[in-house]
């Protein structure tokens, strides 16, 4: 009879023995996997949390008490323990559970996040506000080792040691560094000795003390291999005292009773304190174990006996081909480096490392630190290639401003992930990067419709002397797209020609458009398909033309229409004094969230796949226009 | 003799004694105070590193070696050491030198920056880049106590402690807290034990220490008043050789001689090192070091025997309005707190927290953080007031998205220093937040023309349940505008009436539309104005009517017109299907930089002071017009 089924919410586990919460922890397990198994999602990390989610839920009682998750998308045992079980089967499709918490889906999520760092923060600003309206419950911030070492992460540290109250963060320190056994906790615990208060929690920690195992070094092993150049011997304990916490650790995260016991302990602690627990990410799944960057966040799964791979469809991906662009443009330039805030893998850099272990650069997750580092490589006379999601390149904005801009210098940044994302949905979306990019003095912003392009966008922003910016989308490239034609400052390029209406498509949109163009000739009408390729300078030429040559002017953009690119042509059509009465700007709805779902049906809803251009077109040509041609066929 | 005068670049310092280092160390001294007095700017950080820096450009050679400043208003000493003393006189005006470090005026300024926090990270991009490109060239970053604990910094630490060659960080601690003198330099040193690398530098270091010495916690004094719940015996040293820094320090930044030996020693150590320096604000300088906050960042002074003043002219600024409106607002309501990002002074919040302690929070100059904990207060049912520069609001973007927007958190945030600032210049313009929030969904952004109307938007936006955010400038009130008009969602309010054209001005610049107006009137020529309060959501139902009358519409923006206000009009005025031939967007231009210089002049140069609205509207009512109304005149 299977335990899981049973609970409907966290309280429904209380009446569990230890022996059942263990058999729980496998139900976990279990589901997790076969759910991601058909949908994709993050596994390894969810494998990684499962015994220590469950003890959080068993020693707190969240319906009152706060849990903060940082990063997010190692909720879902969260979820199957807090009545999303029975919905599982749909995780991250459309209209089914969230990858990420989600308040609309739960009381027990609070926040809906997916970007690094903040849960700290968060929850400091919680535990003021519950205390100022007098309430006593307890707030716990569950962080991982990656995240640690984000700026928001050691600001949210900082003020937390101001806090005088119960306030626990759970370090999740997943390290896929061989532990080592240091120390011993008592060697710990005689660093313990700072205050009377200190004294008082050590006392009541000690007692828990001799069964609790010693499981390594943790998150600074992950720092030793970040920083090769590290050679001090680190004491997580100093750092995280001298921010004002109690640190306790690290213990091991799959030892279920003792992770309770100790849970318990500190969970009424009237002061700040730190849980260091080790755990590993796949634990109880062996392929997951042995390969846990593979299976991070893989998509759907085929499991042939012990043969685990991740189904691979279609061409190649735009990430890989920024890959093989960026491998051709450092074979061809020893002064190009390039640099990722710990997406190695999401943006296609660890491949390029294994070629030029040299000139790849992984900063961490910390994006705005990356930018400024490029920019001093940038100053120093190298030509960085900066590729940050463009959900992430927000987190670093006064740095693209400061450091690179201001100092008008040619950093090339290379946005991935722009636009709509699919099963991530609205924590990911890449939906403002050329609203908030374009208003910076003389960046150049352009995003290719097709490999080729890539390469040649990139290879002309290294031509340039001013700061650029590179977006496509999280998908496939498509077909090569018309003839070669070479880069040139603010002009696009003409794919085909028609009179009935002009579509000037960016990016990712410009196959569609195509596709657009090819279902309403069948319809008779004929429309003028441009590929944009730039944003900011717009071609003004083009403009003026399809402007006086009346007919419709659609734009069509994966991004948010409030200050996008539709909003970058009527700014240039106004400013050169055209009329824009004809202009249709094709975006994302100015005021809507996006939720999790397919890539294509989000361009659906968004009106922005060929079927949505082609309807908007004909919408815009109207009965009239519609009724005189097809008078006009009766004619022929 | 003057010695500062014979020194046009740093290799004429170096044939100086130490006793004539010293007497120019004095020299300089007198001449921040002079040219400060006379113009305003940043007083007291700069008397504080006067020896410092002179003992960098004695040590180092910065015309190839990198010094990186943080935050930059402290550079004032090394601009008179670096060929800028006879045109320091101009500081801060227009045409003039900088208040910070600009690459356009000497080529030992390697960064025009004014936002903290930055300089570690893009010293570790100039050191890779060096590296990469061959050279031998040694890499300074001088940081302050206060940019520390920012986010962007603690990331450069970390990614610093990867370097394996020269790297120096100097921590300028000019902490008010009373030095308390600590443990001594031996026990210090014995932390140093780490490494056979480790060892050698102390060796080196110890040759020099029995002159050194010690002057107190410092830095952690600092964070000691910051928390008041911190209780740990802290050791600086220990957090940064976690990071892979060797720590030295602190030593006494007002010793010379000693400065300039210790510097000396620890120059060419193939590792990243940290040398904690102590000094004091305003040092040499009796009525600064009494009050360094008054005399951190003063206008233009009146000195008068002893007794030393700030000149104030005109109206209250809207940083006091901003302080008694928030003060009003919390007398009426004890759910509603405020939040600083380490300006309770520049924000007005200091006086706040006189009257309410409890109730405003300063959370150091980390504004990604100040935004995720006003999330977290707000989602425990607070109603929190986030204030926060326009500029520095950008550092804390994604926050905005990910833990208020999309979270559909009622955060107020209030933008001071929205639009031009004046002396500050290119590195403080707030000219881009209506372009990079208006993309955030359901946010309602807002703009006052006078302090009546500041109170009645913060008012306002406590009723919403949606994100707002209400920007002003750096400058004083106006008179009370118009007649009292209740706050209603997206709708602006009419102050004239006139036939020739119409004018939506936003926020500051309303006061000129009238203004102009009334030049214009003089002209025979009306004009409608608008006061247009709102940016998102714009107000269709006055735009449709300002189009259809057929007159020209201008809109008026303290703010890029790349994507702001008069963009937002624009998609408006398209949406509805409007014509926008007559819409003029009069803004900052889109690729220029405005320099330094007076508020006013800076409004002039952007055409959006009252004549140039006043110029913009005949310029369009076009010389047809003109005659027109010339001939009409005649006819009277």
């Amino acid at each position: 009879m299977s335990l899981l089924k049973q609970i409907n919410s966290p309280a429904d586990m209380q009446r569990l023995s230890m022996d059942e919460l263990q058999r729980l922890a496998q139900e976990v397990r279990e589901r997790v996997i076969e759910v991601v198994v058909a949908n994709g999602g993050h596994l390894a990390s969810n494998l990684g949390v499962t015994e220590l989610t469950i003890a959080l839920h068993k020693v707190f009682d969240f319906s009152k008490d706060r849990l903060l998750w940082d990063v997010g998308h190692q909720c879902y045992v969260h979820k199957l323990l807090t009545g999303r079980n029975a919905d599982f089967d749909t995780l991250r499709q459309a209209g089914g559970v969230s990858g990420f918490p989600s308040r609309g889906e739960s009381p027990y999520d609070l926040f809906d996040v997916g970007h690094a760092g903040t849960a700290i923060a968060t929850a400091v600003g919680m535990a003021r506000g519950d205390q100022a309206l007098g309430r006593d419950n307890r707030v716990v911030a569950l962080v991982g080792d990656a995240s640690i070492v984000n700026g928001v992460a050691f600001e949210g540290l900082n003020q937390a040691g101001t806090l005088r109250r119960q306030f626990l963060v759970v370090l999740n320190d997943n390290s896929m560094g061989i532990a080592r056994t240091q120390g011993g906790f008592a060697s710990h615990l005689a660093r313990f000795r700072v205050s009377s208060l200190y004294e008082e929690v050590k006392d009541k920690v000690k007692r828990h003390l001799p069964n609790v195992p010693l499981v390594g070094k943790g998150m600074f092993d992950m720092l030793d291999h970040l920083k090769e150049g590290f050679k001090a011997t680190v004491s997580p304990h100093q750092i995280f005292e001298q921010m004002g916490f109690l640190y306790v650790g690290p213990v091991d995260g799959h030892d279920l009773p003792h992770l309770i016991e100790m849970i318990d302990v500190l969970s009424d602690v009237d002061h700040p304190v730190l849980l260091h627990v080790h755990t590993e990410k796949g634990r109880g799944c062996d392929w997951a174990t042995a390969d846990p960057c593979t299976f991070h966040s893989p998509g759907k799964l085929k499991v042939e006996g012990d043969i685990v791979t991740v189904i691979k469809a279609g061409r190649k991906s735009w990430t890989t081909a920024f890959a093989d662009a960026t491998m051709a443009l450092m074979n061809d330039n020893p002064v190009v480096h390039a640099l990722t805030a710990a997406m190695p893998d999401g943006t296609g850099l660890a491949k390029v490392a294994d070629a030029f272990p040299d000139r790849v650069w992984d900063c961490g997750i910390a994006e705005s630190c990356t930018v400024d580092i490029a920019a001093g490589m940038c100053r120093a006379g190298l030509r960085p290639i900066a590729a940050i999601y463009s959900t992430f390149l927000q987190r670093a904005f006064d740095q693209v401003f400061q450091e690179v801009v201001l100092q008008e210098l040619p950093v090339v940044f290379c946005i991935d992930r722009a636009g709509l994302v699919g099963g991530d949905g609205a924590v990911h979306h890449g939906y403002m990067d050329i609203a908030y990019l374009r208003t910076l003095q003389n960046i150049v912003l352009m995003a290719p419709a097709d490999e080729r392009d890539l390469n040649e966008a990139m290879r002309f922003a290294l031509t340039l002397n001013t700061p650029s910016a590179i977006r496509y989308p999280r998908d496939n490239t498509p077909e090569p797209i018309g003839v070669e034609t070479p880069f040139e400052l603010g002009r696009a390029r003409q794919l085909t020609d028609g009179p009935d209406a002009t579509v000037f498509a960016y990016g990712g949109t410009v196959p569609y458009a195509i596709e657009a163009a090819r279902i309403l000739a069948q319809e008779d009408i004929y429309i003028t398909v441009y590929d944009a390729r730039f944003a900011k300078p717009v071609d003004g030429d083009a403009i003026r033309m399809a402007i006086e040559c009346g007919a419709p002017l659609l734009t069509v953009e994966d991004h948010s229409i409030a200050g996008g690119f539709g909003s970058a042509v009527l700014e240039a059509a106004n400013s050169a004094g055209l009329p824009t009465d004809g202009v249709i700007r094709l975006g994302l709805a100015e005021n809507t969230f996006y939720k999790h779902g397919s890539r294509g049906g989000q361009l659906a809803e968004a009106g922005i796949d060929a079927a949505g251009i082609a309807q908007a077109t004909r919408r815009e040509l109207g009965p009239r226009e519609a009724s005189a041609r097809s008078a006009a066929k009766l004619a022929r």
